[in-house]
């Protein structure tokens, strides 16, 4: 029982910084899973937390939210949600969310489990001194009641990480988005949470499904999944100008913003038609007020617009069950651009912050 | 066969004015009726109108949408939405959107009506020229295919008129709000939307209605209708504090804006809880932009924002029949501040722009 | 510490029987709370325990699953869903549904957790080996996690114990008919579950409330709560009749089943218009298949029918409150026929079979 | 201008028969267009036509309701739903429900159009008396405002008559299902509308689709659309276990009655997970009642019907798009098991009726 490596990210007179740490192994709680770490995720949430940009943060902790394991060890026999239990060995997944209370009005009266006050994240707001609970560690340790999902047949570790957070997220969006049969579809944006957004929009019957982004180099991969238009001209006025000409001159009937610039917003209300719905995905941090006409944009738009926060299981579990269907089609892994060992995390999350990389990936096993 | 009186609104050297008219009796085609107007609505939007502010407005126009009156003449048969004959005599009303093409992609896929393009509006964007398509006049054309409906027992011509467009523009709005039971409310704005808006979410079910208006005097109304509380105060922030009070800092389930002011939109926005809705119906002139924040008023909240423009038929015809029912218990025509004559028109308009009444009627028909 | 009384229903030689016995006073875990008992309910559920027509009940059990009571004891500190802390002799009520698991395919991914495998019910599928967990008792142990609710201000224990389970359940089939402004709703069956369906439809904006039930004595009841229309007619012909003539002739927009009777069904389905809705609430016992024509029923009529199982926190929570607001208007504690006590049992169940009281209320403190 | 052959379907002595007959050709009215008929369909309603056992029709008729020709003549400018005019020689396509109203309760109140009961049907309700009204003739005259649509680019007229009713039938269907990403549909019935639910629950995003019917002859169409599993067992029970393993014993999400036969409905319900949804589309005409236990089928399965009815015409619409778009990937025009002659007529319905063919389809123009 040797020490496991993992990477800190710690607050040292005010400056956050990186580091790499050993933890003696866990000792287990029952109903406790131990996980020999496949591959973690290094996302724009890592970026922001790294800058310090997340409030609640309990600095130092090990980030990786997403990621895919091996069962090394459990503390008794622990069940998936059809009641089948894990196996040592068994690849698997889990929600990064954990500790929703079922208790609280959130859960109980609005049933809007993702506003839950007492809900944790691996990676995210669980500290370095609660344990292992983060990805960029060769272990990871599932508390008791994390949500565990077994790889399905037809999706490898590496076809799972290469959607990490951003499946989820463009799925949840897109079940927001009640797309309906030959609906048009607009993604503002083409990172990982745009072009999720697109290929689930694709595959709940959109009748065309159009991804508008000034950056033509991202727009490449979003190109390369047969959506039917992009958009990169360089002024909002032109994009909002092609969206209509592929629309009628009426706009979307669904337009998704996941670009987390808050001027996509009056621009993607514009590029959407009158009574659509226009979904916001993207604003996962403050960046600033933008201005809106509620006349024009919102009012006599009759529009409605969609806030989507978080993922529940539901989005987890329904985005692992489609990867593994639609692995062949569409080859998920490819989306990786570099996989990085725990001794190059700064690598990988300065490559994730200056877009050199559509989807970077932690392999802590690997040896460099 | 006399001649027949109605005040046009008219655009004379850029200025617009009003002057009283004289119009021939008109001849009705096959499925014409012609109505004696008994009462006629003046309402924000004929300021606005007189003020130029509306764009497409074919003036000279015969100003008043909403109306009602006795049928004079018909001709040929004309029956309701039941299949039943209209007889002479019969007190009506009738929807003032019309025109409505039933064959264009709005009405047809989007199944969007109130953004048909070919609508047309009473006492708005017909012409003078096309006859007497506006309730300032003794007499009101309506053409074949307008949707009229006998006022039901329980409600007199003043009980109507005292809702006004603002009854179903109301209805609309909590329609789009899809109110659960036990609900908490707050509309923003206590002029005549947002108080019928008020007592259709507590005809919902609501468990709780607020009223947020600086306006002390506006507020009274909405105190008489049993709101469960009122607030007033000066500042945004005190508002968004006290409506926080009243909801286990949570905020309100639902929130209506029916106040015309844009920076009411990101008040409400704070005023409305995680995952609740908030909807968007008093915006109904460009008064400018106002900064929202998207993350924090939107993504972060996973709030649903509705925009409602308009209404149809079934809004007119609930409004109605509602009125009817609970006339008893509420006592509509206690709204009426003012009755004018015909030429007392322009006294009318200019109460309602400065708020001296809460709502003004025409009797056209009323010697003075 | 003296002994604690509690009526046991047992199963003697393939018999069951009701007994009185006595418990010893239960040491509380964690989280534990101890309720004296104030009213506890009969409804036709025991009825049916009695006859043994459930399946899976683990007699010896105490029977009474909706319940008030007074705090005795806690075992720490438990709050509420709004973190409140409980107070000793606060008058409580609590949810019979417990153990719900948060963990399976129902709860995760249907976000159905009405039918979560895993639930438990108080006084009905937790024995009376597993404690004092039904209200027929003078006390009532609720087991750490059980969701309980302070009685709101408005509210007594005896106006709370009159809604009984059909006012929850009532609550839940009104908010699966999303009835509308306006609308005309048909209840057929004017018991507890009847009667609180029809109550409950008018506080949500329906234009008409129709009750249908051929027993005329118990359609007195649901008269007192100022329906718009009985129908008592013997024959189903004449009931459809004449709730077809009460809406001209197409049939009500919502017609609510709380008759149990099966033969009910294609008789509301008659009653209800093309593209209305039908919620089927009443049949909780096999009472046997009944003939239903696919082809004029459902699928000509494009109408939705809607099973509605068990209840959830959210029906239970907003129920207390919508009871507690329109208290003063509807009197609630008046549907109470006679308060039995414990040793009373017998004829209280006697009383629910037969129909000789509305609602029948076991007080285990009162001395008789 | 010469004459225009066409089959007529005659009522002599009570007797229903088929005669090729001869027509003037029509004039036009204003905004009337004359189409020479490239293909007519034959489907189930033909065959029931010639059986009379269906209501209200009016002996003589032109039957053959879905349609596909070049337009030949029209009397003044007539434009598409976005506005754009037809040209001679356009190939297109109609939606054969004409005349509702917008004018009833059922159309502006329900917002039901499909129940308004001023629609009319080409080739069904239109007698031949009254015109060209129905496909199965050299030449179909549609009456102004008949709803036409321009064959997108990649959809020839055999593919979409392909198509035929069963196409946008069982598009409506899968919009009634409200399919999210992820979930199990059953499909009960493997003909035209069968297949075609089958293939829009795919295109919304299903996880898996399965296809039941005992027929394995009619369930060779559907395997080569790729659906994940067919069901060909002999016997209800069979089949249900069958569903029930391909479901982790809870049932589809999604359920599909295509079938026609009423016994299908009880097994599609036991076919179905609790909370889940059961569409009932195939049963057109009447055949007879069915045994339903509405506590375990219904009520206690918290489960929801929904009937359909019909279509309007965004379902056309939208069908013909998505068969455009999807084209190349399903090759629609391999439906057609034979073309007809007008002359061959009789012979085609017969094959029909005997299920000798999946889709048969008249070509009036094609000599022979």
């Amino acid at each position: 029982m040797g020490e496991i490596k993992a990477v800190v990210m710690e607050k040292t007179d005010g400056q956050i910084g990186l580091a790499l740490k050993t933890f003696p192994e866990p000792e287990l709680e029952p109903g406790g899973v131990l996980l020999r770490t496949l591959y973690s995720e290094v996302c724009g949430t890592d970026v922001h937390l790294l800058k310090g940009q997340l409030a609640g943060v309990p600095y130092p902790i090990i980030p990786g939210h997403v990621n895919v394991g091996i069962i090394e060890k459990m503390n008794g026999i622990v069940k998936d949600i059809n009641c089948i239990p894990f196996q040592i060995g068994d690849e698997v997944v889990f929600l990064d969310v954990h500790e929703t209370c079922h208790a609280c009005w959130y859960c109980l009266v609005a049933k809007a489990s993702t506003r839950c006050p007492s809900r944790k994240v691996y990676g995210i707001t669980y500290s370095a001194g609660e344990g292992l609970l983060g990805g960029w560690s060769q272990k990871i340790y599932l508390k008791p009641g994390v949500k565990i999902v077994k790889l399905p047949d037809g999706l490898t570790p590496k076809d799972f990480i290469a959607g990490g957070c951003g499946a989820p997220t463009g799925l949840h969006a897109v079940e927001r988005a009640t797309i309906k049969l030959n609906d048009t579809v607009v993604v503002q944006g083409s990172g990982p949470v745009g072009v999720f957004a697109a290929v689930f929009s694709m595959l709940s019957g959109a009748g065309k499904v159009i991804v508008a982004d000034p950056a033509k180099k991202r727009l490449q991969t979003a190109k390369t999944f047969d959506v039917d238009h992009t958009v990169d001209a360089a002024s909002s006025e032109d994009r909002i100008a092609e969206v209509l000409k592929h629309t009628q001159q009426r706009g979307a009937d669904v337009t998704i913003e996941a670009s987390g610039n808050p001027k996509a917003v009056p621009e993607g209300l514009q590029m959407t038609r009158d009574n659509g719905t226009y979904v916001i995905v993207g604003q996962y941090t403050d960046a600033g007020d933008v201005p809106i006409n509620p006349h024009w944009q919102i009012n006599k738009k009759h529009i409605d617009i969609r806030g989507t926060w978080g993922t529940d299981f539901s989005h987890f579990y329904k985005t692992v069950q489609l990867m593994a269907k639609h692995n062949k089609r569409f080859n998920w892994q490819r989306l990786i651009s570099n996989v990085y060992g725990l001794e190059d995390v700064a690598a990988a999350v300065d490559d994730v912050e200056n877009f050199n990389v559509f989807k970077a990936v932690i392999a802590p096993g690997e040896d460099r």
